[in-house]
């Protein structure tokens, strides 16, 4: 194994880019913008040229450099291939192709973004010493990301991990910003928290601290639920019923030994978790009653940290055939 | 790879034996009874004698045998070991070494019983040329099995594709087999669908050709659906979209390519079929529309077929390191 490799993590925004020593440290971390012009044209060659720039910067070769690992905010085929990713102006395009085009490195593996942060966090974060995880992150929208020995599942269609929209009410008439309806997403994202307190706020006029606020963030509802708010309890009781169910669902399919919780929401903590932990054990089948919770440790980190985890991991198994 | 191989799949009444080629045909199958008397200790002992009994009929050299693959009716561990099995009376058993003690083999495979059979069913029946798979057995329980990329996903606690324990509706105040409420099972096995068709049939008053049956299966209300029977189609549709619900989420989950529904209700066919489909495209997140819907076709076979497969696909592996 050479000794060095890159973690890149492509946001809307900005990218994250992040040196690591193939031994599992991170070397440095810095970003760069992600400039969308021209359909993302010049996102790949931002990229290459920061590796490079890097790489003179610390005298280091780019024969030690083992490999690169990304991840997109979208749906990736075969480790490499990416079917559309509408926030960065891509359509179908085989990244590591493209990558490999514009940098001399063989190894490059590309991942989900959600994907790689599950990957990142079973290997140096909330998830760490365990094989079989999944994890979901509840920010704007919720994302999600299944490890099974510890693999990424990417799934057929590059839906693996699409925890955000796993279907909970069929019955539901608003839609998730997919544009289907009765996704978790819509139910336990900040967005649908928040949601959720406008909808119970305004069919009763029961007294709660949060009609004092002007605005209300998913952040008040936990907090005003840790105060003892009647109606912030009742908000927190359905956002757990509704994870740990999903959380149930899931154990059936997969049967993890563990769920890692991230995004902002993540930060209430014990209240969500404890919350979410009593629905799962009341529905889940018996044999998995056990999984553990537990929150995610990363943060904006865990993508940078999955994506040079698939690449380190690629490299051992190609010394080990 | 030696020439033969066995698979067994043990059930609570009777043990079908299978002896294959290691090449993949069924030479020839027989089945001995379960004998479950003093907490199943018969079971193995019964099993070995009945292969040295047939290697000896057809003059088989032990030495030309590749391994024996089991499927058992419980919960699975490291391909080895069952975590308790009431139908078989046994407790916490490492098949592979109790077996591999009576018959000197050291490639011995286990693997929870609808978990196999999923995996014959991509080997050789409804999902074949597959290796993203889900299967859904609809018996008088539900079973289920996730394969990717062409291997068992087993589980932490063994309770991999546990299918028919997913948590449909947490308000459901009836229980499941299991002891817990509103899961799979409840609406879509044989006995659920009778169920959801008395009580359909006990709240109004409306005409069905199902009243004019002394006692409803599942098949019946199939049958009348087909020939157009208004609340006979309602059950179906009920069925459908909790079905077609259910492998929506499991598509956000691990995302097959196929979606394999086999046991008695599966013959119900198209009308299912068509059923499910219609409901999973309207619940699913876009990227996985396109999975594919069909029937198992192995029927009682496929856990034999799986259970081999584990053996050979073991040995494959073996030689190719």
């Amino acid at each position: 194994m050479k000794d060095y490799a890159f973690g890149i993590d492509i946001g809307g925004t900005t990218v994250k880019m992040g040196l690591f020593s193939t031994k599992g440290e991170k070397i440095e971390s810095w970003e760069i913008p992600t400039r969308k012009e021209e359909s993302g044209a010049y996102i790949l060659p931002d990229i290459a040229q920061a590796i490079k720039d890097k790489l003179a910067e610390r005298s280091i070769s780019m024969d030690n450099v083992e490999g690169i690992g990304i991840d997109v905010p979208g749906p990736i085929l075969q480790d490499r291939i990416v079917n559309r990713c509408v926030n960065l102006g891509w359509g179908v395009m085989d990244v590591a192709k493209e990558l490999g085009m514009l940098i001399d490195i063989d190894n490059i593996k590309v991942a989900n973004d959600a994907n790689a942060a599950a990957l990142g966090e079973m290997w140096k974060g909330g998830g760490e010493g365990h094989t079989d995880l999944v994890m979901i992150t509840l920010g704007t929208g919720v994302g999600g990301g299944v490890i099974l020995n510890g693999k990424i599942v990417g799934g057929h269609f590059g839906a693996g991990g699409e925890i955000g929209h796993v279907l909970m009410n069929r019955f539901e008439e608003k839609p998730c910003a997919c544009g289907k309806k009765g996704h978790l997403e819509q139910y336990t994202s900040a967005t649908g928290i928040v949601r959720r307190a406008k909808e119970i706020l305004a069919i009763s006029d029961r007294p709660s601290t949060l009609r004092d606020l002007s605005e209300i963030t998913a952040k008040d509802v936990f907090d005003q639920a840790q105060k003892g708010d009647v109606i912030a309890l009742e908000i927190v009781d359905f956002v757990g019923a509704v994870l740990g169910g999903a959380c149930a669902m899931i154990s059936c399919v997969v049967d993890p030994e563990i769920f890692v919780i991230g995004g902002g929401v993540s930060r209430a903590g014990d209240i969500l978790l404890s919350t979410v932990r009593k629905y799962f054990r009341s529905g889940v089948f018996h044999a998995s009653e056990d999984a553990r919770f537990a929150l995610a440790t990363l943060g904006n980190d865990a993508g940078m940290y999955g994506s040079v985890k698939m690449v380190i991991d690629a490299g051992s198994k190609a010394e080990n055939v």
